[in-house]
């Protein structure tokens, strides 16, 4: 009766929402054990309510004086400490956690046949095809936690995908969705985190500002869905009520709509393929909204986006390149280390010296992941 | 290896459609049989192409002279030869005649088991209970023609029908969606048959002009779909390009898209459960559309929309004079005998003046249609 969860990134944004989740549906789901780092005030609350069996931290200092406070409860921490948390016997792995930390502990929980449910987008996009791979030969299933990969995946619900000829994904535009290159020059950090439409993390608001979070989106749904980057395209829609679209064979177009809420897909990952109730949520009013918009992308706009499907196309280890030299500049310009549009400069220029090698293994993603991020913190020595 | 259709009302606009498709799709489907009115010349054209093995006219003469044209054929005529060619053996059974005179013949179909795809709504809206009631005994799918119920469908597809908490049926407000009440007093036939998206026959055209479109739309989807008449909501959506939308009990809403062309439902229901594809169909771009706009539903604008929902709650014989009583109404507007609004009031007085029966039989049914439509066509004397 019921599934239980273990759930790696539980005090971020989505790792919180994930837990609003379990809360409302307590009947229906148990927080088996948790990963966090080091915001442990937060960490003892998550304890009291939900009591798990295993929880992760980041230091060790950490997990000893939890032990004390919590006898009952098994704690770990670092690496190793996640990777055991992500194999602790469960249902449902949701990763939420933020950057490539979190792809060793997924490959380890699709060994034992787990079921994840993957918010943490850049284990995708650097090792898409050790996932996906691994997923098909353990017969795991990757569901998708960002709203649009959900979208996708359930407009592709009941159909064929042979038959699904294109994945068109929205994208709102990010903070400066309304702004030209030349205003983009000189926009703070504080600017930089103003998102229009979704609550989310820091990185992932920045990534929307610079659209990268687009083009990671873009090379994930290449990864879980198998299709073509010609056959995905993105398209802008300022509101973020359509998530994301597939157009069949028959020029039929299924479209999954909601009020920007990431409680729904993370919820859709967890009782997928049952849809359970959200009584409290805000349903859609289009009549109430009037209009919905839509306008081309513009690649020249929006050259991180470039830079993504560049990426993608080339394959092998570009991916990981443009992950890692990112989720560096991003870190930079939080930092207030580098201007905005550096950031788009700073992948670029690892993209540019990169010389890609196919099919990685595990070793040389972590490898290449290492080496551009220590390249784009000396760029600008 | 293809289905064998047969489809009645080949000459009308869904039917000039359908066989439009068993053109596009030759080695898919085959017109194995079909029916007809006076359009002897479109039937010729269609028995030289399609050279089917039996063909229904309407009146014996015609039914004699294309006999001698046509030795290899087997011609029927009237009322039994159209029963007689809807159970003639095939696959599927396209039910694309006007009014009430389809029922019949769908219901004898549905007893061999056969797949229905069904755009003639009245036959759902006068006996929905007994044809969805016969076709769970039989074991026949019935599948919806009409854009939005087929949108509807395809949005339930993988899904749960007890996790769909809503429908919402998108109109685009017809001929007169932009015109106020008094504006509608003196409008003529040829205003009301210019409708702004859809390219249909005159009859439809004019009840999408009322609002009864939507109204026997809303009927239909109920008894299709079985959602009770509170869970189903109709949405001003003048593009005409959501086709319709389903809201689950997470509040996530799948919507079905595309140009507005009956081409692509009409395949569907033929190609269901898998989609063809259609390579010269029109794609949809959003982007080029640059909007999409929705208004809530006005009940007093649109009365004829409430005389609908009105007669779906009360039920029993009541949906049959509602759309007895319309058929009668719209015949005597395009015969320029009553004014536009009198359409609607026509309809009111035959609901006011009805005593329903429940649960009522074919018979009855057929007692309850004809005598309304004698009785609307006495109102005005």
């Amino acid at each position: 009766m019921g599934k239980n969860i273990i759930l790696l990134g539980a005090t971020g944004s989505i790792g919180m929402q994930t837990a609003d989740i379990i809360r409302e549906h307590h009947t229906e789901f148990t927080l088996r054990g948790f990963s966090a780092g080091k915001n442990i005030q937060v960490v003892k609350q998550l304890i009291q309510e939900f009591r798990p069996e295993i929880v992760c931290v980041q230091r060790e200092e950490d997990a000893t004086e939890l032990r004390r406070e919590f006898p009952g409860v098994s704690f770990v921490f670092g690496h190793a400490g996640l990777i055991e948390t992500a194999t602790y016997d469960a249902d449902v792995l949701v990763n939420a956690v933020i950057g490539s930390v979190g792809l060793e502990p997924t490959l380890e929980a699709i060994k034992l046949g787990r079921t994840i449910a993957i918010a943490n987008k850049e284990t995708l996009v650097t090792a898409g095809h050790l996932v996906l791979g691994s997923a098909k030969k353990y017969g795991a299933d990757v569901l998708p936690v960002d709203s649009e990969h959900s979208a996708l995946f359930q407009a592709l619900n009941g159909e064929k995908r042979e038959q699904a000829s294109r994945l068109i994904l929205t994208a709102s535009g990010g903070s400066f969705r309304d702004s030209t290159r030349e205003e983009l020059k000189n926009v703070t950090v504080k600017e930089a985190l103003n998102h229009p439409n979704w609550s989310m993390g820091a990185k992932i608001t920045i990534d929307s500002a610079t659209m990268i979070n687009k083009g990671l989106e873009v090379i994930e749904a290449h990864v879980l869905f198998d299709f073509p980057y010609a056959d995905i395209d993105v398209l802008l829609h300022r509101e973020s009520i359509i998530h994301s679209m597939v157009e069949f064979q028959d020029t039929s177009v299924i479209a999954q709509l909601g009020t920007p809420d990431m409680r729904v897909p993370i919820q859709y990952a967890l009782s997928y393929p049952d849809r359970l109730p959200r009584p409290e949520a805000k349903r859609l009013n289009l009549a109430e909204l009037g209009k919905l918009h839509f306008r081309e992308m513009d690649f020249e706009r929006f050259h991180a986006l470039k830079l993504a499907f560049d990426a993608g196309k080339t394959g092998g280890t570009m991916t990981t390149v443009l992950n890692a030299a990112n989720e560096q500049a991003v870190a930079m310009f939080l930092n207030e280390e580098i201007k905005f549009l550096q950031i788009e400069e700073l992948i670029e220029r690892a993209m540019d010296h990169h010389e890609v090698i196919s099919a990685p293994d595990l070793e040389t993603i972590l490898h290449v992941d290492a080496e551009t991020r220590k390249s784009v913190k000396n760029m600008l020595k």
